[in-house]
C-alpha cells in the first residue's frame, strides 16, 4: 500500500477494513475476537481499543504460525474458532454461521474450509474435494494438471474447534522453500490421520476477494457503494445517477428520498423521508427531518440537526447546530454551536462569529426572527423571537422579541468621486502600460 | 417504487417518464391523449393539465380491462388507436408511426404489435410470427419449449383502428389463474377471426425497456444521459468527462462549449457558443450568452440572464437577474432579483440583500459600476454608471452616477489589548484542561 | 469536431493533444520538430511557439504529399525522421526509440512501419508481413479476402532516412479515385525496389488510437485519466473513487494522500505526502504542504502556496497567497494576494479586498492573527502578529502586532419594531393576494 497506516486500517465507506470485519463477526457473538498483528500494534491498538485482544507475531513465519500467536489469548478458552483475515473483510456473517454449522454437522470435520469459485481460479491453492468432503488442500505451484482444472479455491479462511486448531497447528511443519509454516496444511494432516474436512463454498467470489493495493481497495470501495446503493434505491429512495452518491458504513435514509447527482455522506448521517438532498452536498455527522431540502452545496457537519421542511441552501455550512422546523439557511452562511427556532430565516452571508480563537460560544436565534443578509451574529447572543436584525450589521448584544436591531454606519457620499478617481487610475494604469 | 408519487410521474431527465411519452406521441398530432389510471387520479391531473383526459380503471382487472376504460374518452372518435405505457417512456413517434402506418398498409391487419428481440428473451410473452404476419400471441408460461425458442417478444404496445380495438376488447375473457383480462388476447381472437395481425419490430430493445424499480429508473435515466451527452458531442461541445455531466430533458447547448466534469443542468437552461462552464456547476432556468465564463462552484437559479463574455466565478449565486455584457460577479455573491449593468465588477461577497421576509425588492447596478468587496446592497436600491460602493459597506440608499460611497465606521484601536488577551485566555484554558 | 480551435489543439488532461505527442518525440532528443499544417498556422504557432517549424500543405493532396511538404524545413537535415500525427497523441516514445532502433537493425529496412493488431481490425489498411519483413501494404477496400483475415494493421506512422524518405515520397503517384498522394505507397515502392521494409508492433492498440470527433477525444481522455489514476494509486495515493478524480498532465501527488471523490486538479499543482482532499475541491496552479487539509470544496487558484499542516475549508478560494505553516481559513473566505503567517486564524467570511478596478494590493497577515468572521481586510494593509479583528470589520489601516482593531458602529435598538413592522407587512401581503 505504501502508507504508514496500517493496511487493515485502510477505511472502507469511512470504517476502517478491519472494522468490517469484525462487525460482522460480531453478529455471531463470539466470546472474544482476537487479532494477530505483524507490526502496527500501537495503531491497531488504539484503533480496537478493548474490542478486541491483540496478539502480536514477530517474526513472521507464514500463516500457521500466525494462528498460533493466538493460542496465548485463547489459552482459558475451549470452543469454535473462526480463522478470518484482515484484508479480506467481506466476509458475511451468514457465511461465517454456515462455516461454524457446518463443524457440528454431519461427519464432525476436523477443519471447515471456506472455497470460492471464481471466474478465473488463477494461481490459487485449490480445494480438491468430494462433494463437501476434502480429499487434498494443494497449493497452485504444487498442482498437477489435473488438480489444476478444479474451480474450487481456498479462501484461507477456516473454522476449527479450539482444541483440534492448535493441536494440528502444533504438527505442521516449514519443510518449503520459504522456511515458512502454511494454515492449510492443518487441513491435509487431518485427512492423513482419518478424519475429516469439510468444504463450503461461497456463491459469491467478491465475498473472500482480498485488498492487497489502493486500488483493490478502490475496487472495493465501489463493490461496497454498489451494493448500498442499489439497496437505497430497494428501500424507495430515488438517486438520479447511483454510481455519484458515496453512502457511509452507517448511512440511514429514509423513503422517497431524492438524492441528486454527487452526494457525499461521512459517517453518522440519518435522512428521514421526502428529503430532497440536491448536487454537491457533503454531509456527515448529521440528521436531516421530514420533507427537509438541502443544497446544492450544502455541507453539514457533526452536530447538524436539520429538522422537518428546513431549508440548507447553497454554499451553506451547518455544524453542532440545530436549524429549527420550516427554517430557511438558503445562502453563504455559516451557522455553528447554534440554535435556529423554527421558522426563522438567515438571509445570504449570515455567518455566526463562535469562536475567538481559544473557545466556542453559541448562538440562540428565536423562532421566525429574520437575520438580514451579511449579518455577523457574534456569540454568544441571543435573537428574540420574532426579532429583526437589519442587513449588514455586526450583532454583538441580545436583541429582544419583537425587536429590531439596525446597526449601520453612516453612509458617506462623494458626488464626482469615483468619475475623477477613474480618470486618476486609467491615466496611472496607462502610464504603468506605456 | 415504495413511493407517494406515481410511478408514471417519476422524472427521467427532470421530466415525469409519462411526459417523455406523451410529448413523443404529440408529434403524431393525435386527435386526443387518453390516460388510464388505477390509482392517483389527482397526482396525474395537476401534472398533465389539459393535455390528456384522464380515465380510471377502478377494480383493475388486467391489461385489456385498462384500456376499455378509455371507451368512454373515444366514444366520438373514430380512428387509429395506439396503446402505450406510461412506464415505458422512450418509445420513439418513429417507432409509433411505423405501427400506425403498418395499419394502414398490405393486408390491412386488425391489430399491430410492436416486437422486439432482446438478448435474452427471459419469460417475456413470445409473438409466433412467419414474416410480420403474426401466427399466435403467447405468454411464456402457456409457450411450447419450440415457442419459446423464437427471440420474437412482445412489448405490450399495440395499434388498431379504434371500432376493431373496442370490439375486440370486448369478447376478451378472463378464464385464467388471475381471472385477469389480458390485452394481447385480441390478436388472438382476431386471427382465430381469419383476420390479419402484424408485428413491427424496434431494432432498439431499450425502447422497450419499462420501468418497475428505483434501479430500472436509474437505469432509463443513465441511457437518456449518455444519448444526450454523445448528442452535445456531436453537436460541437466538448465534455471533458461525459459521464459526469447531467442535462435536462431540454438543455440548449451551443458550438464551441467546454464543459468540465461534474455540471447538472436543471430545466429550462440555454447555453450559447464558445461558452465555458467550469466543474462543480449547477445551472437551471437560466441563460448565457456567449463567451460567458461560469464556474467553478457557479449556481444558476431560474432567470440568471448571464449575458455575453459575462464572469460568474465561484461560490455565486444568481437568481432572476440579468448580468451584463462583461460584467463580472467572480466570487462569494448572491444577485438575486437584480439587473447588474455591462462591465460592472461586483468584488467577493456581495450580497443584493432583495428581501425582508415578505417582499422581494430590486437593485440596479449600473454600466461599469464597482461594488467593492463584502458589501451588501439593500433592496430596493439603485448604484449608478461609473459609481463606487467602498469595500464592506451596507448600502440602503441609492448611489448616483460616477459617485462614490463610502460606508465605514470608525476603527478603534486598542494597542496591546490582543496581547492581554492571549495571555488571559491561554490561562483560562489551561485552568479548564488542568 | 464542429470547432474553432484546430483539432491538435484540443486539450487532454489540461495539455493539447498535440504537445502531447511533441512532448514524448522530445525524448528522443530530436534534431528538429517540424509540424505539417493543412490549416490553422496562426493557432498552431501561437501553441508551439518556438519548439517547433510549421510547415503548411495548402493545398492538401493526400499523406504522402503533407509530409513532402516538410522537405524545405529538413532540407539542410541529413538523418532519421519519425512521421507522426497530432491527432494520434499517445505513442509512447519507448515506441518510437523501438521504430528508430528498426531502422538501423538487422536487414537495414528503408522504411519502418508501425503496426497494430486491433480486437476488430475493421477497415484499416493492413500490413502483408512475413515475420518483421513487410511483404506488402495495403488498403482494406483493394484487399483480398486472405489478407483482409490478417489482423496486423498499419497504424499510418513510419520512420526512414531522411534521403530515403523524400526520394521515395517523389516517386509516389495519384493514380487513384481521389487522386492522392498515400503515405505506405512508399513501403510498396521500395518493395517493389527489393529493398527491405519492416512492421514494429505495438502491443497497445491504443496507443495507436486516433482522434477525430469530441467522444473520441473524451475517449481518449478516460483513457490517460485512468491510467494516471492507476499510477496515483500505485504511488501511494487513496483515491476513494478514482473515476471521479481528473489529474492534469502534469499533477504531482506525495504518498498517504487521501482523495476523497470528486477532486479536479488543474494543471501545475504539487500535492506533498499525508495531505487530505475532500470531496469537490478544484486546485490549479497551487502547492500543497504536508498534512495540510483541503475542503470539501476547497478552490485553490493559480499562485496558492498552502503550506504544512494549513487547513483550507469549504467555500473558501486562495489565489496567488502563501497560507503559513498551520493557518486556517475555514470557511467562505476568498484569499487574493495575501501572506497570511504561520498558526494564522481567518474566521468565516473573511475578504481580502485586494481590487480596486484597477490594480491589485497585497494583504500580510502576521503569525498567530486572528481575524473575526465576517470582515473585510481593505488591501494594501498589515495585521501584526498575535493582532486580532474583532469581527464584522472593515480594516482599511495597519493593525500592529498585538493590537486589538474593533471596526464597529452603534447598535441602534428599537423595541417593538419588528412587531409593528410584521403587522403591516402581513396587512400589506393580504392585501395584495386579497
Amino acid at each position: 500500500m505504501k502508507s504508514d497506516t496500517h493496511k487493515v486500517l485502510h477505511p472502507i465507506a469511512g470504517r476502517p477494513m478491519l472494522e468490517h470485519l469484525l462487525s460482522s463477526a460480531a453478529e455471531l457473538a463470539p466470546a472474544r475476537q482476537v487479532v494477530v498483528a505483524g507490526h502496527g500494534r500501537d495503531q491497531l491498538e488504539k484503533a480496537l481499543g478493548a474490542r478486541a485482544t491483540i496478539a502480536v507475531q514477530d517474526p513472521q513465519h507464514g500463516t500457521a504460525h500466525a494462528v498460533q500467536m493466538a493460542q496465548d489469548a485463547l489459552a482459558d478458552f475451549d470452543g469454535d474458532v473462526l480463522v478470518l483475515y484482515g484484508d479480506v473483510p467481506f466476509v458475511t456473517a451468514e457465511t461465517m454461521r454456515s462455516m461454524i454449522a457446518r463443524l457440528h454437522a454431519d461427519d464432525a470435520p476436523k477443519v471447515v474450509v471456506l472455497g470460492f469459485a471464481p471466474d478465473d481460479a488463477l494461481a490459487y491453492g485449490r480445494v480438491i474435494a468430494d462433494g463437501d468432503a476434502i480429499v487434498k488442500m494443494v497449493e497452485f505451484k504444487d498442482a498437477t494438471e489435473v488438480e489444476r482444472t478444479t474451480k474450487l479455491c481456498n479462501s484461507g479462511l477456516l473454522a476449527a474447534r479450539s482444541g483440534d486448531l492448535f493441536a494440528l497447528l502444533a504438527r505442521v511443519g516449514n519443510d518449503n522453500a520459504q522456511g515458512e509454516y502454511y494454515l492449510p496444511d492443518i487441513v491435509n494432516i487431518a485427512l492423513a490421520d482419518g478424519d475429516h474436512a469439510a468444504v463450503v463454498v461461497t456463491t459469491d467470489p467478491d465475498e473472500v476477494a482480498g485488498i492487497n493495493s489502493r486500488a483493490e481497495l478502490a475496487d472495493a470501495e465501489r463493490r461496497w457503494q454498489d451494493r448500498r446503493r442499489a439497496q437505497a434505491m430497494a428501500d424507495g429512495a430515488t438517486l438520479i445517477a447511483p454510481e455519484t452518491v458515496w453512502f457511509s458504513w452507517d448511512t440511514q435514509i429514509g423513503r422517497d428520498v431524492l438524492i441528486e447527482p454527487n452526494v457525499v455522506f461521512g459517517p453518522g448521517v440519518t435522512v428521514a423521508d421526502y428529503v430532497t438532498i440536491h448536487a454537491f452536498s457533503h454531509l456527515e455527522g448529521a440528521t436531516v427531518g421530514s420533507k427537509a431540502q438541502l443544497g446544492p452545496y450544502a455541507r453539514l457537519r457533526p452536530g447538524a440537526d436539520v429538522r422537518a421542511k428546513a431549508k440548507i441552501g447553497n454554499f451553506v455550512e451547518i455544524k453542532k447546530a440545530v436549524i429549527g422546523e420550516g427554517a430557511k439557511v438558503n445562502h453563504l452562511s455559516y451557522v455553528g454551536d447554534a440554535e435556529v427556532g423554527a421558522g426563522a430565516n438567515l438571509g445570504a452571508g449570515t455567518i455566526t462569529c463562535n469562536y475567538d480563537g481559544y473557545f466556542k460560544y453559541k448562538t440562540v436565534i428565536g423562532e421566525r426572527a429574520f437575520i438580514g443578509s451579511n449579518s455577523a451574529l457574534i456569540a454568544p447572543v441571543r435573537i428574540g423571537k420574532d426579532a429583526i436584525v437589519a442587513a449588514g450589521s455586526a450583532v454583538s448584544r441580545d436583541v429582544g422579541d419583537g425587536e429590531l436591531r439596525l446597526v449601520r454606519a453612516e453612509q458617506m457620499v462623494k458626488p464626482g468621486w469615483a468619475d475623477r478617481f477613474h480618470d486618476a487610475m486609467k491615466k496611472k494604469k496607462a502610464e504603468k502600460q506605456g
